[in-house]
């Protein structure tokens, strides 16, 4: 049985938490956090602390934190032969270089607090300091999801951009959707099948294959007519993705 | 029983024929299209033709055509007193004005050729030339749908901006994703869970309140070293979407 300090009481701990607790071989054996407030919820489950001096010698160290965190906590710890890890997808393994023992458990999802995820559904992505810890990594990864991937950080880097446009972008897409719908008296639900099923069919062909709409038909008068519906931000945005799609699908004329 | 002529034989004719089919107190007689081999798969269960002079007079004639061919055929019709419907998000009313009877059934889905749909959940955008109208094409949008909203022509190109942006430009953002994983040889399913649930999140609560990212927070870290890895078309809508995320959010504080 590896004992596990986990650091961290966000979205991705209190979901690592629970997949970590059905894990076998593993046990949670202390929760920090800075902020004493926000271990309530993990207080009747595990040990909790808010106090550095008193965080317990363990296996593995996962911290799940904010990026300006990690740098900061890896320079304090003191456990030098532990098996160091963090959860985030733009700090390279650098960051442990005091650590002989060293790697990343990056799981690529969006979690909310309150909102169930399928831990054995979300892609971890791994990387380690070396092959033996890759084994030792790889063993816990497998234990808490299905989809284990051997990402370098380079890679990882161009994943978390390439998950910023599939989310974080898709996302505003959505609410600028939201917006138009709430300007003009409608229920942004008559929009959620066409979100989903457009989401869905991304997943069963290449994206470029399934784009439709004006920019890509190079229909002009659809395109003007929408334009001359919008300002500001909205026009600048509308104008540069119809240009971009035209662009990309010329190309294969 | 109301007998129905459909014109088109692309995605949207092929769907709506299979929902119409299984709709109580309706028949489709027959399916037009001017190009005769696009007939071909419906020829086996209903009366087809490309000859114009050769329509069967119906009680209800749906245009689910291209954009630019619905005049070119409300012009040519002659059946005056039937109910004219098309099935057009950006095509008005207007275009029927030489028929009494008129109006509109606007399915806002996106349909593939060989995907099946559930057409029961498909949201049907409905608008009529008088309320007696209305009726009566609420009755058959009923019995297609169990999603049926009363829209009027204005709003229905508000609609149609409003799927621009949640579904053409976000299947854009996930092929943007999609090259980047190629050019970093990683597989584009490692964000096929994050694309689905961040599609899912945004029907259960307001997308701008589940917008999450490096823009949202200010993080420009993050941003930067995200710039350095792109250039051209993607650079810059890296940087429009990210400063107007930042204006949305930066607002609320």
């Amino acid at each position: 049985m590896k004992s596990i300090v986990l650091f961290g009481a966000g979205n991705v701990a209190t979901h690592l938490f629970s997949a970590l607790s059905a894990a076998e071989g593993y046990k949670v054996i202390q929760v920090y956090n800075h902020q004493k407030e926000r271990l309530e919820e993990f207080k009747d489950k595990v040990p909790v602390t808010s106090d550095f001096t008193e965080v317990f010698p363990a296996d593995i160290y996962i911290l799940a934190l904010k990026d300006e965190a990690i740098p900061l906590l890896a320079e304090k710890l003191l456990f030098k032969e532990a098996l160091m890890l963090h959860t985030s997808g733009s700090t390279p393994l650098s960051v442990f270089e005091n650590f002989s023992k060293k790697g990343i458990l990056y799981p690529l999802q969006t979690f909310s607090k309150n909102k169930a995820v399928d831990f054995k559904a979300v892609p971890l992505c791994i990387e380690a300091g070396n092959d033996q810890q890759l084994q030792e990594i790889k063993e816990l990864a497998e234990q808490l999801s299905e989809k284990v991937f051997e990402i370098s950080s380079e890679q990882r880097k161009a994943l978390h951009l390439a998950a910023v446009f599939v989310s974080n972008f898709s996302n505003y897409m959505y609410s600028l959707g939201d917006e138009i719908c709430r300007e003009n008296d409608l229920p942004f639900e008559i929009l959620h099948p066409l979100i989903l099923e457009t989401a869905l069919k991304a997943t069963g062909m290449a994206p470029a294959d399934a784009q439709t709409g004006p920019a890509k038909r190079n229909d002009f008068n659809i395109i003007e007519s929408h334009l001359s519906l919008i300002s500001g931000e909205r026009k600048k945005i509308y104008q540069l993705l119809t240009e971009s799609i035209r662009q990309l699908h010329g190309k294969e004329l």
